[in-house]
């Protein structure tokens, strides 16, 4: 409960700084005899990995992971699975200069107020590095929810106010910005090397959505999987806003609009995004997140230092002009994980009673 | 992690049924030696109770809390401290004829399929009567938070699309919808009116403002107070979206644009809304929740029963026309427990070495 | 995490204090579809009444048990379930000498201290009474354990230093004492009679006896069933010392003569008490446990006030002169508690592939 | 929550397998800019090095911890701690026979039952192995109460049936066997040597002091400090009973010896061991813990293998004889972190109003 966990029968814990030796995770509570292997992780691990877009930060993080634990002749024992990545292109003295600079839009001053000390180099903990955990962790859930036949499915909804104009999910896996919309691809990828020119970034909206979830899962009334969606997806660090099925527009229709009819054959519309009073009702999930553009600019920004002095700071070396598309990899991992926690819990409340 | 509590150090749960015999909460973790009686509480559910506007449900929910444990002679003593509040106004009768029916935009259908049973009385544990519990501990969570200057204040943002032009704080209670402009809620309760006389519901725009919250709380990087406050605000039935700060519109920010430069005093944005890397900056909190319409409507609405037989349901008896402005009780009580938990976490960081 | 709680899927949060309005008990996590109603868990308050035995206190607690929530038409609905009881036979005024002064051997001085204040009506939340809470949730896990023909039985063993020299279960419920052994049921209960006319008190060992619990239970490292049965059962006040199966006599024995041969029908002998690295290997599940005497005593005792001044105090008023029997529903109801969350979490693990 | 962490503010998660690759523990909660090195833990992990003592395991495990993440320049920076120490001298060869047998005395069979998968070389992670990682952790929980000036202190208080007749803390690093009794260590020694040539192995007493704690930590009615302390110590492996204080002498004592008289500068005796009510009363708390003998022995035992087939079974390799004296530092270890966890959660209690 100290905040590097999430999952309560699904436990994951990340670890590590963007500049340290390595980072990693712990995956507590995975069931047994669920076959894994590295190249499972590394699967996922690889489409986080930077750099794929032209505009994309070229540090060659080979995010090569390692299974510590956890597994026997390549399958899940039920004990803990530990994934270490190794920190491989870590150059920290570029960051020296930062060491008393708190850049604007970062985790600098503020963990630096929490915490009275701060590793400087790269965001330390605060590091995007961070969510490669997380994503190896993801891949551990997606083959628990697999199991299931549940599937979760993200994409680029919107990248520097462009949006997709529509969804065809076989496009996503046709550019490199996962954008299910190949026309609007293209104009996203200028729009960024346009922002890559002014030295500036860009943010957007993801889109995730997920099919053959059962309904039931969700635990009423806090633990309600939305309520858990949503701490898992802010708890991204780029993401400042999340939209379940209609969101925001919901607010704006009446009762009327807004209710899904119920059919014999399931819901007529999917105005909730397949979750009713916080449990799943069988229709896909349907969530929106909102990312910030990435702070780290190369224009000159005005800043403090910890001495308090007036600062200007511009970011040296090269960094993503987006969080689109490596952080959908990261809102894949989270929802995973967050369904695979609470098809365990439901699998709790089975009794001998079937019931209906 | 049964689901039915949240916080760690402040830990709320609550329990009740909209038709049982009464509803509570017990706070754990509520710090020793706090003035706290009835009247502090009673304070906090009187702005919750419905039948306070034209339209609002007229159903006489007298809603008086009483302390069973936790305090001895006004203060509170560190143990647990019990709230009850008794069911009074509960004709079950009415709910009678939807014993075996699903409504539509309800949890009926959820619940069924999860429990394999389920108390129809009302929306049984699904009702919003649920939120009396959170509204009472949310009165003490306020307390622990004074303590320390943190002062949290909700509005109505928008309501059936119409939206406050302006933010003047001290007009938030000179009128029943909580609105901080005036003149939209004269606009707003028409369209209140009108939708009453449809036979339908509104939905809306609640937002929070967090006044004298000092740095340092929050425990990254998956107990970010970000995450924390949207798994808080998003357990609450009616909200479909939430964000903070610039929220969806950073998503269509650059970084230049977005970033909230830092200066000697402060920061000269607040794009953050107060949380930067999950860590509360020292600036105002600010957040936003979308909240779908009252799913309960008196129009005719299709849907199925328990047998999957197609049905068609219009609810009758009287409702709230729209979960604002009650849900900003909610919303106050959500945010301040989770600000009460994290304080009580980040004092628990304290050492020796005063650090700077 | 207040303390207030235990168990991770069937969680139990007590409240209340001895002299406060009610005492409590929310459990969260029960099954749905449970058959429970309020006669369940009365008949498990009735054996914990006090003034059973002659020695015992006269105290004239009606303990009656109200069913607040969670369950409908006499079936648990998967909600949380309020149970109160209320405080009825409540006489401060006879506390209010003892308003300054530390009890020896009683929570007084330590609740002062860690929190500043107490309420010293009773012992407050220290008072035995609080145990009420823990005997109705046990009614419940009792019948979720039920469920798969777990039983759990306790016992006297011991009560001022006599030994019951057989076990008979069936003799247990034909003594107040609820030993085993009728004969030495009478040498113990003339031991309680002469202590009670020194105005002193005694202690004893309980015994706990799980039947027909299947292998499996049990969540290494940290939530191993034994190590969350010593956390259980040394949350009783009373109890200074646990073992389990040859407990402290293993700590004599050799690994030939420890081990336990296992046959294809089991295991030949039950050193292990039925646990083996933590997890339930089939056979009995065997505990014993260490209460020290009752420390409200009749004769003088030396002692501080609040103020540091030394003080002498004689326990007015009448008391039980052993924690034994009563504090025997309260192992069972523990012993339950930590069966039915293990057993919830380990159906958690259920997979389709359903292995040896 | 699933079972291989422990502690609420102070988190500990350990991972690995006797002969995977690697065993570590992650730290999360560690307040920040606490000195902490690799040296620190090493000579930690150095008391625990099987192989001093002639009869230990000549497992040559070098056992270098090696420090991933959470410091930075030498100090700790509130962000979780890694810890890793590298399996080495690890031949699963020698297990293959064992690969369908499950060993007396061992969680084979159990782990089998459980997970119906279990990986059978050297325990797997029912190995002691795991013990590592608790140690080193303890490292750190160490650091972390020393800075409140409270001291762990572990030894071996009796050993195959030979109990130290004194304690004298000044003898415990003087003899291989930590036992605070030179001329009974000789006895002792004597006494495993020749269990050694029996093939048999030895249990024994373990005493754990703790000097220096302030009262108030503890958080009752569930995390009572001695429930938390007898959940931590009962998770250790080879321990099958636990006595707090007087432990099971106070079941033989009446109220009037039992009871510890209070004096103005503190309590005169101590048969609580320095625990009222589950909160620390200031004295110095006392446990003993039983550890049964080592279950791997070389005499042949009757057991069954994985099919049910009864089979015969003598261990070959080389084991420790006793659990003792390695399991010493493993009990420091448990009882650092619990003190930890507790003195952080007391500290999170504090306000403005400082009280008595």
């Amino acid at each position: 409960m100290s905040g590097n966990s999430i999952g309560v029968l699904f436990r994951v814990t990340t670890w590590g700084e963007s500049h340290g030796k390595a980072v990693g995770v712990v995956v507590d509570g995975c069931p047994p005899r669920i076959a894994l292997t590295e190249s499972d992780i590394q699967e996922e691990l690889k489409r986080r990995k930077p750099g794929q877009i032209p505009s994309a930060s070229p540090r060659k993080e080979e995010d090569l992971v390692e299974i510590l634990s956890g597994t026997f002749e390549g399958r899940t024992t039920g004990t803990p699975i530990s994934l270490i990545i190794k920190n491989r292109d870590v150059d920290s003295a570029a960051y020296e200069e930062l060491r008393d600079i708190f850049r604007p839009g970062q985790g600098d001053f503020t963990y630096y107020k929490k915490y009275g000390i701060r590793d400087h180099r790269g965001g330390g903990r605060a590091s995007a590095r961070e969510t490669a955990g997380r994503v190896a962790a993801g891949a551990i859930a997606k083959k628990v929810i697999a199991s299931e036949g549940i599937e979760v499915i993200a994409y680029t909804k919107e990248l520097g106010g462009i949006a997709a104009e529509r969804i065809s999910l076989s496009e996503i896996h046709q550019n490199n910005l996962r954008c299910p919309d190949l026309k609007t691809a293209r104009a996203m990828a200028e729009k960024l090397e346009e922002a890559k020119k002014n030295g500036d970034s860009l943010g957007g909206i993801v889109e995730i959505l997920v099919k053959g979830c059962p309904p039931g899962l969700g635990e009423p009334v806090f633990d309600k999987i939305d309520a858990d969606l949503a701490k898992a997806l802010m708890s991204i660090g780029a993401v400042k806003g999340l939209e379940i099925g209609a969101g925001f527009q919901a607010a704006r229709m009446t009762g009327a609009e807004c209710n899904d009819p119920i059919m014999p054959g399931g819901f007529s519309t999917n105005h909730a995004g397949g979750i009713l009073a916080g449990i799943t009702n069988g229709e896909e999930i349907l969530i929106r997140v909102a990312c910030k553009p990435i702070p780290s600019i190369g224009r000159a920004q005005k800043t403090i230092d910890i001495h308090g002095k007036p600062r200007e700071v511009s970011i040296k070396g090269r960094h993503d002009v987006s969080a689109i598309p490596r952080i959908i990899s990261v809102c894949e991992a989270m929802v995973s994980m967050v369904l695979a926690d609470h098809l365990l819990r439901q699998r709790a409340k089975a009794v001998n009673d079937p019931g209906p």
